[in-house]
């Protein structure tokens, strides 16, 4: 690893040595000057996009040799952080600063509903023979600046800026929708019950009782005053966004436990939409006693309603967008043309979460949901081509997102501009954060063991607890606004909680799973059918099908007809035929429903082949465990050629390695 | 496409409106001021980007229907602009505007290497309660702005703002990287000559015309006083680039003979780099005596030394990162994780790029030579996923970038911001970039065939004039600095030509290759060896081909030589053996370079197989004809397994479809 870092050395010393050349107005031509500002700023902008890529190819590097040697006590998420943190460091203390005091325009505007902050303001600097302007336009609110103090620019680190637009626009929706895309689909809706109780109802509670416990350190025994009773609710809803990527990768190499992945993966999922809608909901209030007011009666139930309306709303622009993109793919050939198909299916999902968020609903949920359905429906009419390569897409770009991300809160660790550091406000927090989550799993766990059939035993349960990393979602919702110093201080504290839970306990995981006494290297479909029964023992496979068979809610059975006579043969070509399944007197509007699919007529043998293959290669299902075995699927014939699944039928289930248990078990 | 256009005004009505609600800051808390901000720039972000979205989903949905019928008339860019031009349009002209006066700042400096215009300035608004600071950042200058007029800001048009650092460090890179990667190398090589004097002087022959005759009529006819010198040959530079990508297509969907293909592509490829360095030079150069004095001796030869440092420190720079990247993913195991593998790639590529630009080289050679030495060398070293991979990934950025870079050109075309329309102008620029073109193409085109054994004939050269179509680069330098109303009125006129080249040229491509009697449904072999010959129906295959070993240059020997010898060993898995061909003494250098290729030695022959599909598909050449026949391939045995060529042996041109001519035909 010697020349690694080595190369790292060299390649800051030259990204300092540049950045201290910046800025300088030449003597010259007015054109010249604007030249070479744009010319410089492209240069630095160049600079640091070039560290972020120099941290991600270490990363990668040195994430493979950990691989090679089957070292787990490292993710890559992790480890960028780590990289991010050291070099943070050496360029925040070696690079070349100089001292600036602030400029300001004061204006003595009196807030209306007419008058706004300009978007953008001029400043005139008389050079000897002429005037020039400089445009700046409106980036950020800050309260209390200390404008008379000479602050210190470090001349290549203050550049390392991020825009949070970046990340909630561009960064965050591959890596959402990645998720809904590979979500192991069947057990997600098998445990949805749970999955939102703990996602909804679990990161309430957290949210209040970090909330809580910071107010009361933060504001009670150490006297902050400045940090209000809406920032330490902030803080608690954000920091509520759990991230546990690092525990799910290793999880997914050791093959662990479905249920247990599902709980842990579906609940982050969810909480980070829940806890971008709570951060949201802090606003109007300030002080205790406006919570107070606020969560009496009437108040309560219109905010759940609009929690509620926000939620709904988002899953149905998800879904629909999905459902937009299976009917277009459908209809047309643009299958012949798997490049206009894939850029196609990739615009569509992207839209749903920015048309979600232009509506001010929550994208991520949009676009979690969108992957659900572009994969039950959509992944259906694709071409084979594209089917790999959306998989591929969008793998990569959750990679690359998720590494850059983490890259990022290292190299901002040290970054002076982004707060306070105050190790008792760190402490209250790390205690807030872990009676927060025992909180939320452990008594949602008893009153979740009391109806479900298949109990959370008690070492599922520590793992639930274990699994509360801090990540992306919260380190995004703190940059967003640092405008007052108490935001500042929140950046900092969730970036110490982010580095500390994913390294400390991301390199735990493989350890705990063997304290807890967790099996791993789970055959999917045993881990599916028994490792949650209490006693799995005694009664056959047979047997524990007809008792679910019979245990079956009605809702979900209705749901499963539904899909498989109604969207399944609308939205694809393959389900019940609808011309069968319809009243008679629907025939012309079935028939022009119906879409002959000529490919998988023609060659149904060829497309099983693929299909295995690709089973084989990179199941959809991404963080899947080996394949099961197709017993099954060798018996009920040709409609096994694997398509998307809810778990919803037999017909769906063989190839792809799901094939037991039976469709009723959803 | 009635719904089409249904769909798209609704969009728009609901992307007006939204607009209209931005920016009031309400009587209430800072805190929640400051949130506001941040929420309502992140909603009109998005619904930013969602337009964009839209505009790409109907080029898509359009652009496969003319496919499906055949419809050759209109390329994805060309409509994604005329897409772009009549939604501009309608936001424009029908969303909300307010009335804004700018707010001035003045500073009387003089300017002195000491006093730089601050990075961020604050500005002041007092609150009944308290005082809020908004942060200004610099973002560009401006000369002559009108202070006292107010300015009339569209609600939602004004948003859609474009920076032009997302243009150069995230659009254009794919897609100059994908044109390297999908190089058809043999004939570019081969080419080399003319393609770089079509690129090199041809380039400095359209900047001087244009900006010669723009200069005439702008400054001795029109009397445009504020237009300089400076800005004539900066606008005759950036206007050289030309951007044949609708042409392109329609020559890869017609196979049309693959010299005429390279010729057009190579030239463009290679120009684009030729005039962004251009348009750095211009700058010392105001007036036309400042010229004068320059192009005068030891000044001119210093220049030409800087323009050949720039060319050959980027291609260096682009080489040896594509080196870098073979050695790594020859010496490491990490195609046994193609995740990573591909990740590598693509940041690396990516660095090349932005190394280059941060030495203030030429970021576009860089990343068109890394794409190069990726394909020739670090190809064979990948894994059977990560090749395709990397294939699809960049395959589907390059045509997401082109389109969305083609839709804003549309969409920016009736924003009043982007200047002056002076039809005077427009005509000047017009006769000059065809008589730019026609003294690029005709006289060179006669040099060159004093030299060329195979002449360039008549038709190829109208075809080359006919290709001169202007595009993504020309816009990107022209709004890269719109400080001055001169550069103002270049962005203009550079959309309007754009627009014109790509629809009008485009769509008449077809018609063109007609009239012009050129060959398409070239077969690639015959193409290849035979089309460019003034009288091929003589002389044998057999004859021709030792003809050509004859002709063959010492340098193209010399390269091949050490190509086959020692990069293609040490940098990939392929090529001679190091044992053998090294001295003696090398022996333990050799033994730590020569890697066994377990995976291609095991199963030679499915690799083989798997190339064969590889190239039926979508061969790495991306841009090729049909495949030509194998009956080399199949004599020449197993080290014709395609890997990438150079066109540099029999041993790498029989499966790829590039069997013929051999390799002596560089």
């Amino acid at each position: 690893m010697n020349w690694l870092f080595a190369a790292s050395v060299i390649v800051i010393i030259i990204c300092c040595s540049f950045g201290t050349a910046n800025g300088e107005c030449a003597d010259q031509d007015i054109g010249v000057v604007a030249e070479e500002l744009v010319l410089n700023q492209h240069r630095l902008d160049s600079l640091n996009l070039l560290l972020f890529l120099f941290l991600l190819v270490l990363t990668i590097l040195t994430i493979w040799l950990f691989k090679q040697h089957r070292f787990r006590f490292m993710h890559e998420t992790g480890l960028a952080m780590i990289y991010g943190v050291i070099i943070g460091a050496v360029i925040w203390y070696t690079a070349d600063t100089k001292e600036q005091t602030p400029k300001v325009h004061t204006d003595s505007m009196l807030c209306s509903d007419e008058v706004d902050p300009p978007d953008s303001i001029y400043l005139e600097l008389q050079y000897p023979n002429e005037s020039v302007f400089f445009v700046y336009d409106r980036e950020e609110v800050i309260k209390n600046p200390d404008l008379n103090k000479t602050r210190t620019i470090n001349n290549f680190g203050d550049r390392i800026s991020f825009d949070p637009e970046l990340f909630f626009n561009i960064l965050l929706p591959p890596i959402i929708f990645h998720a809904g895309y590979s979500l192991k689909r069947r057990h997600f809706f098998r445990n949805l019950g749970s999955i939102m109780t703990f996602a909804f109802l679990g990161t309430c509670i957290s949210c209040l009782t970090v909330g809580g416990i910071v107010y009361c350190f933060a504001v009670l025994v150490m006297g902050l005053e400045w940090f209000t009773a809406q920032d330490c609710f902030f803080f608690g809803a954000l920091i509520s966004a759990t991230d546990p990527v690092t525990v799910l990768a290793v999880f997914h190499d050791l093959n662990v436990d479905v249920d247990m992945y599902i709980l842990v993966f579906g609940e982050s999922v969810l909480n980070d939409a829940v806890a971008i809608v709570l951060t949201n909901f802090c606003f109007p209030f300030r002080t205790v006693e406006d919570f107070g007011d606020e969560f009496s009666g009437l108040h309560f139930l219109r905010a759940l309603g609009s929690f509620c309306g926000i939620f709904l709303g988002a899953f149905g622009i998800g879904s629909l967008m999905g459902c937009a993109t299976a009917l277009v793919t459908k209809f047309t050939h643009i299958r012949d043309f798997p490049l206009l198909e894939t850029a196609l299916f990739c615009i569509m999902s992207y839209m749903s979460y920015l048309l979600a968020e232009a509506l001010q609903l929550t994208g991520i949920v949009a676009v979690l949901f969108c992957g659900v359905t572009q994969a039950h429906y959509t992944y259906n009419n694709l071409s084979d081509d594209s089917k790999k390569r959306t998989r591929e897409v969008f793998e990569l770009l959750n990679f690359l997102a998720e590494s850059f991300i983490f890259s990022y809160m290292g190299l901002s660790m040290f970054n002076p501009a982004n707060g306070t550091f105050n190790p008792g406000f760190i402490a209250a927090a790390f205690l807030g954060i872990i009676l927060g989550r025992a909180l939320n799993i452990y008594p949602l766990s008893f009153l979740l063991n009391i109806r479900r059939k298949t109990k959370i035993p008690w070492n599922f349960q520590h793992m639930l607890m274990f699994s509360g990393l801090r990540g992306a979602i919260a380190f995004g919702l703190a940059i967003r606004n640092t405008a007052t110093d108490a935001r500042q201080m929140t950046l900092t504290t969730t970036l110490i909680i982010v580095l500390v839970t994913v390294v400390v306990l991301g390199g735990l995981t493989t350890q705990m799973l063997t304290w807890l006494n967790i099996k791993v290297g789970v055959d999917y479909d045993e881990g599916a059918t028994t490792s949650l029964h209490s006693a799995p023992g005694t009664i056959t496979e047979q047997e524990s099908r007809i008792r679910r068979r019979k245990e079956q809610a009605w809702v979900v059975k209705i749901w499963y007809d539904f899909d498989y006579k109604v969207l399944k043969p609308v939205l694809t070509r393959k389900g019940a035929d609808l011309r069968e399944t319809w009243p008679g007197w629907c025939l012309p509007i079935t028939e022009y429903l119906t879409v002959e699919d000529d490919q998988l007529e023609e060659d149904s043998d060829t497309d099983f082949i693929l299909e295995e293959q690709e089973s084989s290669e990179a199941p959809v299902d991404g963080a899947s465990g080996p394949n099961g075995t197709t017993k099954e699927g060798s018996t009920s014939g040709e409609e096994n050629t694997a398509d998307g699944d809810l778990g919803l039928g037999d017909h769906q289930l063989a190839v792809r390695g799901l094939n037991d248990p039976p469709p009723e078990a959803v």
